[in-house]
């Protein structure tokens, strides 16, 4: 019996699949039907009326520089999720001379590739920080601003809701430690209300990320134990392993650390983020409503007008 | 007098970049406003509604398949652009190893990196041509896609028109070669009409790709004797040095031969396609019209709907 479930559970996602994407080779990296991008287009506007009062809005394009990430101390955490943009350098006549080796079979030309000054951003806040850092002083009604960016994790994966590059939306906010504490608690209910919205069954529970090597099960500990991450999560592949579809992340004064942020007062600033999969989101509306849109609940269409 | 007016022109760019975008630290990758965002949204559901009848809609993630890229040939004609993604590969004790000598100064991580399976994609339509070949013989009336997608490439600038990271919009057309010509042929008139409707100066003239190196050189002066490449052409930062906002592009059987892509009666299906530079059109919209986009001529702004 179980082993029926699971294959009529394997078939339903093998078939979202086939709706929504179209394979391009690489696992976790897929093509958007128009079907899944006109969702997208919609979850992010409902989310934008969302958008706290004052939000500075910011889009982020893929990449973004490479020493502010090290900075940012990423390397610690997650060195095995990181991509670096690497290129052909040198001369006319090097970069000549390694794509005529490639041609002939001689040599790959990726042996020549040198690291460029870009990583793939992954996460939409970090550019953030810096650009704050420039500005002096956090105001005393702290920052919050409306970030958005393709992200890339390098988790090769055949999975519906774990893909290398996916779309994350963020909300982020920069203060004194107790706005930052209210406006995630805030932000865990405004969630569970937009998810309500959305008719997705749902649960909010502590969390932790996935900290590299055995020293980042520490850190993820540590993490669990001062409840600074909590996620919203959706039921997408099974019950028993729900998908986080939403963060809520505080990250005490470590940002404000690293880039010198101050309040007005000469504390550190805190900060926080609450972070929007858009592609776990839109698969996990697709995952509960079935892949014709049409026939989904109408209080869910018109949350988002489709 | 001549110096006079290029400080000018200097300074109203710089004026212009700082109210459209935010530094990054590195060359040709910004942060966007939400001023700038607005309009690239207005402006991409404007072209939606030049959107061939009958085509297929597909959105690429800002990462392709490397073996796809290297078979498409791009490597021999523009190796100094590409930009591949590498990361650190090995054992936890590896990559932990690889991050220490690095967080103790010892060694910089990026020595360590190996080419993954991707690059980042330079243009938004070549993901499409392997998907067609999967799907057997291009039918009689042929085939039309709206494509968009997240292009890199690698030419550091500080020229407001020309990032590192930028949006490209196309609709791309496959079938026998008199489709594809009238396909491009209509199109230039089209984008004349949307340029006109932009309230853009433009001119559409004969264009060549920057094929790399010496043997490039004549890669280009073929391009431009058969009349392969138009572009629509927007003086942005001069009228001498104006902006290529859109291509025309004619692949003849280029892609049809590696891809192996037939019409029903056996011949290679030929391709063409219409590209729209997003970031490169708003950057012109806002040169043209200035920063306040309620002060932009009313036509413009119904156009839009901004």
């Amino acid at each position: 019996m179980a082993k029926f479930v699971e294959d009529a559970g394997d078939d339903r996602l093998e078939r979202l699949t086939r709706a929504l994407f179209h394979e391009t080779g690489v696992d976790g990296v897929y093509a958007r039907t128009g079907l899944y991008e006109g969702v997208v287009e919609a979850l992010a506007a409902l989310i934008s009326t969302y958008r706290p009062k004052g939000a500075e809005i910011l889009r982020f394009p893929p990449v973004m520089s490479r020493k502010q990430l090290e900075r940012h101390g990423y390397l610690k955490s997650f060195p095995n999720l990181l991509g670096c943009v690497s290129c052909l350098s040198g001369s006319e006549r090097q970069i000549r001379g390694v794509v005529d080796r490639f041609e002939a079979g001689e040599a790959e030309w990726t042996d020549e590739l040198d690291a460029a000054d870009l990583v793939l951003a992954p996460a939409a806040c970090y550019p953030v920080y810096p650009l704050v850092a420039e500005r002096g002083p956090v105001p005393a009604h702290g920052l919050v601003f409306d970030v958005a960016c393709d992200c890339f994790r390098r988790e090769p994966s055949r999975d519906i809701d774990r893909f290398q590059s996916f779309r994350m939306r963020e909300y982020v906010c920069i203060g004194a430690p107790d706005q930052i504490r209210a406006f995630r608690e805030d932000w865990i209910g405004r969630a569970k209300g937009l998810a309500d919205r959305l008719g997705l069954s749902y649960r909010v529970d502590v969390a932790s990320d996935p900290f590299f090597g055995r020293v980042g099960q520490l850190a993820s500990q540590m993490q669990l134990e001062n409840e600074l991450k909590f996620e919203l999560l959706v039921p997408v592949k099974s019950e028993e392993a729900p998908t986080a579809c939403m963060s809520f992340n505080y990250h005490k004064d470590h940002f404000g650390e690293v880039w010198g942020l101050h309040t007005e007062n000469g504390d550190l600033a805190h900060t926080c983020c609450v972070a929007f999969g858009m592609d776990r989101l839109t698969v996990a509306l697709f995952a509960t409503h079935g892949t014709d849109v049409e026939a989904w609940p109408t209080p869910v269409r018109e949350a988002l007008r489709v």
